[in-house]
Formats: structure tokens, C-alpha cells, sequence
């Protein structure tokens, strides 16, 4: 078991939240079509002048204020989401400025598209375990709005904007990540997409408006998830030598309707301990993971000797899986 | 000391090669101009059609024939870059499908701009420290020219297009990172960047063409590096518990002649230990201070039982300093 103790969460949510209703009369819809197309009954969405980096930081200040820390408690900030807020630089060093971190505290990003949080925690949890430091914090946000495209209607109505942000500590070696498995198939990598902002397609090489969009062939992620996922999730359950049965809260990423009933069909354990937030929230892309995390801790849920088990796809296609004794 | 040991290195540049004579003549500059504002002689430039995961996967593939390794020995692959191949998924799927890993080895990106490489290497090492993975492929791969901005001499003429990777293992304990610091300064976020590609600046939120090109306040950055870096340095040496004179072989980011030169005034070491690339490879943003380390290593400047220094700035403003007992 790699030591890790979960110290504080915390979560931030754009003020403007938008119901399936609103969506159906803006986009002439008929009434109940949205939210019968994608299981959400509002998801918020960030205004124009706000930013992904102030809303990570909001979620942020929300687990140091919980946990009664400060700014300078945290020793290394990992930005965790799927999408940047620049090309370049990296992510964290905007969420840094905006929580008030003291100037030398080092940021960096992990991406792993929606499964970046996971592989924070993981990388976290190493970088805990050998000294290197002491407490750090997390932070997934990703403002799917925009980039989803209104003409697929599959891709757009799931999603919603948000942010939360996990702190973390070596702790006394009671608590931790009992097995972690992430598999990368970039035979799926063109299923779920933003072609453009980087060195592929941009203004100097050539691109249009369309390439900064989001794009989901949600069939072929469904397929590829379905056929890798069920041995996935055995080699973990045997890697972390404990039954499902034995497991007492699922946190699955909030993908979709779909891939939430898939993930509750494979997995054999009572629908009660599986926490589900997408009809209030949507896929929040790689903030999915850490909200419904967050949700699971401030409900009482998920407590301190209690058994978790993560797991999820993303864009790539990457599935991953993380059983964590809290 | 985090135990790791450095089992290949690799390369790969694109087939065309640049030098400043032909951008005089192209821009209509006088003779010498070029070379004499850069201090670069040549820098490679990648063909339209070549993407960077393909040169990525080139530096990985040159890295595992030179370890007599296949594509199946590699764990986990780390992209190391900069700026991403597109906003979504990370680069390191793209990496992992032309370098023909078998599908499901996992991959995901670490992100310090041009430090990206230093904090995977830490990370790596951290992973295998706690036995979570056996080998760790780490690859940067960065296409300056599809950002960079003709009409800025100052930002344009220094950089060049490349890729390198490195394989490591946990080894016996005797070669690991003997000191690891790394420090973000927010205040010069916006010192080196590309505004757009991201959620702040794309076509749905508003952006233009310009937002897409790097821009460099190489006056900012040069500032506020030289006004951290002496101090930070000192805290990394007395980490290290070794003094400058036990340091065999320093690997600075090549960032520009006067970063270069900067370093070399603060290190206090013979010039000979100190290895540059910089003349005829120009600034290869994350993929510049492994393909130092690449070239180090493949010419016998830098072999097992010596101590490495690895230090540079990146966009952030983020500071990295390692020292490696190789």
C-alpha cells in the first residue's frame, strides 16, 4: 500500500446554473428533450470573464478553508485538469497566482484527460511517499463550455463546468492506495477530441473554428470501454487483494447515463454505494472524478476507515482504477 | 536519495536543418544578422506533415534500440512537453501509438513548460521508488516553429523543433537524485506564452491569430530569474550535502545565450563542465534539456558514477534545479 491520507476537499461551482428546460427552449427543443438525450437536469456554466484557473483556485480556498490551513501550508500544487487554460504555460502556475500561494511554491500539471485526477493522486501519493514533500493539493477544473459544439447534441447537453481539489499528506500509513491500474488505448484517440490549440492545428499550420471544438464518436468509446473494461477492473480487484464485497463507496467519473449504468452493471455491488452526481452536475471532464469525491466526503459517505474504489475512461482512450483504504 | 537509474537515452530531430544565413536571406535580413541576434548557427525544423508525436516516438524508438529494449519493456510512458499535440487528449497517447507500445501501457503527461522533462524525471523516479512500475519511458517532443512569431526577432530565432527521451529503472540504490528543488513564480505567467489553444482564448470565447503565436518578455523573464535563481540554487547545493566542485557534468535548459551565460556566472564552474547545444540546436523548449542530457550521455561526458547538475528556467515562471548521481 502506498501511503496517502486524504486531508481536505474541496469544490467550486460557476454561479449560473442551467436546467435541460432552458436548453430545450434556447436551442427549440421540444420540452423534455434534453434531459431525456442526456440524463442532466442542470449543469452551471462559467461566464465569459471567469476563468478555469480562478474557479480551480475557488475549490482550492474552499479544502484550505475546511481543513483550517493556509496558502503556505501547501507544499506543491499539481494542476489536474483535461483541457489548459493557455497552450502554454501549464495550468497550475494561473492556479497558483489566483489562491494566493506564496511566489515559489512549484506548480505543475498532470493530464491524463478526465482521469487526470487520478493520476495526480497517484503521483502525489509517491512524491509523499519517498519525503519529497509534505502536504500537497490537487486542483481538476475544466470549463467544458467552451468547447462543446451545439450541433452534436450527444457531446454538448452532458456537460457542465466546474472545479474541486483534494489535499493531501503521507499520514501514519493506515490510510492509502491499495491498487492502481491505468491503461492507455490510443486506438481510441480521435473518439473523444480537441484537435486544435496545439502544435496539430492552429492558424500558423492550418485549422478552423470547428477544430477547437469537442468532438465524441460516443459509440466507439462505449465499444473500446466495454471490451477493455471488465478484465480491467479484475486484474485490479485481485491486484488490491480485497472483493468488491469489501469495498464500501464506488466513485465513478461521471461520464454519461450510459457509461454510469455500465460501470454499476460490471461491478456488482449495490447501487446505494455508488455516487452518482451527474444529474445535478453533468461531466465535468477531468473535475468529474474530484467532485464527486468532494460530495462523497462533505455527505459523510465516504469516512476516515472506509474503503474507495475510483474508476473511470477518458479521452485517449485511457481507463483507470484506484482502490484507496481512507 | 530517490534511487533511479538512467538506462537509455535517445534523439530525434526533423530532417531539416535552418541555419541563420538562410533566415537572413529569407526575411531580407543583413548578412549575420540573424546569427549574431540568436547566437544559433542552425536549428532543425519539422516538415508540415510531420506531427509531434511522431518525432516524440522517433526519440523513444532511437532510445530503446540503443538499450536493446522493445517497446513492451516500457511500464508506463511520461509525455514531457510544453505545448500539447491538441487541447485533448494528452500528448502522451499520440507518443505512445507511433512508438508502437502495446496497447493498454498506460500514458500521461507531466507539464512544466520547458521544465517539463526535470518534474517527470522526478515524478518517475518517485514511481519507481515505491515499486509501483519497472521501467519508465519519459519522452519531450516540442515544435517551436508552429508558434513562434516572425515579426519578434527577439522570440523567433532562438528556437528549434525536437524530441528526446530517456528510460529509467529504479536500479540498486546507487545512482538517484541526490537533490530535487523546483519553484514557480506566478508574477511572470505571462512573461512566455501562448494565450490561446486553451479555454481562455479560442474561437468560441473570442481569440485572434496573434493569441495562437508565442510571446516572450525576455526582459521579464531574464529579471525575475536572475533575481531567484542565486539563492535558489544555494538551497539546492546545501540540499545535496555536495559542493559545486563535486559536480562532473552540468546540463543547463538551453534557453538563450544570455540564460546560458547567466547560469555559467552564478555556477562557478570551468566552462568545459557545462554542456551546450544551443549553437546548433537553438532553444527546443521541453525537449532542450533532455536533448542536452542525450548529448552528454552519447558522447561519454556524462557516464554512470558521475554527478549531473540539471537547471533551467521555464514559462511559469517556473525554476528547476536536480542534481543526479548518475
Amino acid at each position: 500500500m502506498i501511503p496517502v491520507r486524504l486531508i481536505a476537499t474541496g469544490k467550486a461551482v460557476p454561479s449560473r446554473s442551467v436546467t435541460s428546460a432552458e436548453i430545450d427552449l434556447e436551442f427549440g427543443h421540444p420540452p423534455g428533450y434534453t434531459l431525456q438525450k442526456s440524463g442532466v437536469q442542470s449543469r452551471f456554466v462559467a461566464a465569459p470573464d471567469q476563468s478555469q484557473s480562478q474557479l480551480g483556485a475557488a475549490a482550492l480556498q474552499d479544502a484550505l478553508q475546511h481543513a483550517n490551513l493556509q496558502p503556505s501550508d501547501i507544499d506543491l500544487l499539481i494542476g489536474a485538469c483535461a483541457v489548459p487554460e493557455q497552450a502554454l504555460p501549464n495550468t497550475a502556475c494561473f492556479i497558483a497566482l489566483h489562491a494566493g500561494l506564496p511566489p515559489g511554491t512549484p506548480a505543475f500539471d498532470v493530464n491524463a484527460s478526465c482521469l487526470s485526477f487520478m493520476a495526480a493522486f497517484r503521483v502525489a501519493a509517491s512524491m509523499l511517499a519517498d519525503g519529497g514533500y509534505r502536504r500537497i493539493a490537487i486542483v481538476s477544473s475544466d470549463l467544458a463550455s467552451r468547447g462543446v459544439d451545439w450541433r452534436e447534441p450527444e457531446s454538448s447537453m452532458i456537460f457542465g463546468d466546474g472545479a474541486a481539489a483534494v489535499i493531501v499528506e503521507r499520514g501514519d500509513g493506515s490510510s492509502g492506495i491499495r491498487a492502481y491500474k491505468m491503461a492507455t488505448y490510443p486506438e481510441g484517440r480521435h473518439h473523444c477530441e480537441i484537435r486544435g490549440g496545439g502544435t496539430e492545428r492552429n492558424p500558423r499550420q492550418g485549422s478552423v473554428p470547428d477544430d477547437y471544438l469537442f468532438h465524441m464518436d460516443g459509440k466507439g468509446v462505449f465499444r473500446l470501454a466495454v471490451k477493455v473494461m471488465p478484465e480491467f477492473l479484475d486484474q485490479l480487484m485481485a491486484e488490491s487483494g480485497v472483493g468488491l464485497d469489501q469495498v464500501d463507496v464506488v466513485v465513478p467519473h461521471q461520464a454519461s447515463p450510459l457509461g454510469l449504468a455500465h460501470a454499476a452493471r460490471i461491478l456488482d455491488v449495490p447501487d446505494a454505494k455508488i455516487v452518482k452526481i451527474f444529474e445535478t452536475h453533468g461531466n465535468q471532464v477531468a473535475a468529474s472524478l474530484p467532485t464527486a469525491l468532494h460530495e462523497a466526503v462533505r455527505s459523510g459517505r465516504a469516512m476516515p476507515g472506509q474503503r474507495l474504489l475510483m474508476m473511470g475512461t477518458a479521452a485517449g482512450l485511457t481507463v483507470g482504477g484506484m482502490i484507496v483504504d481512507l
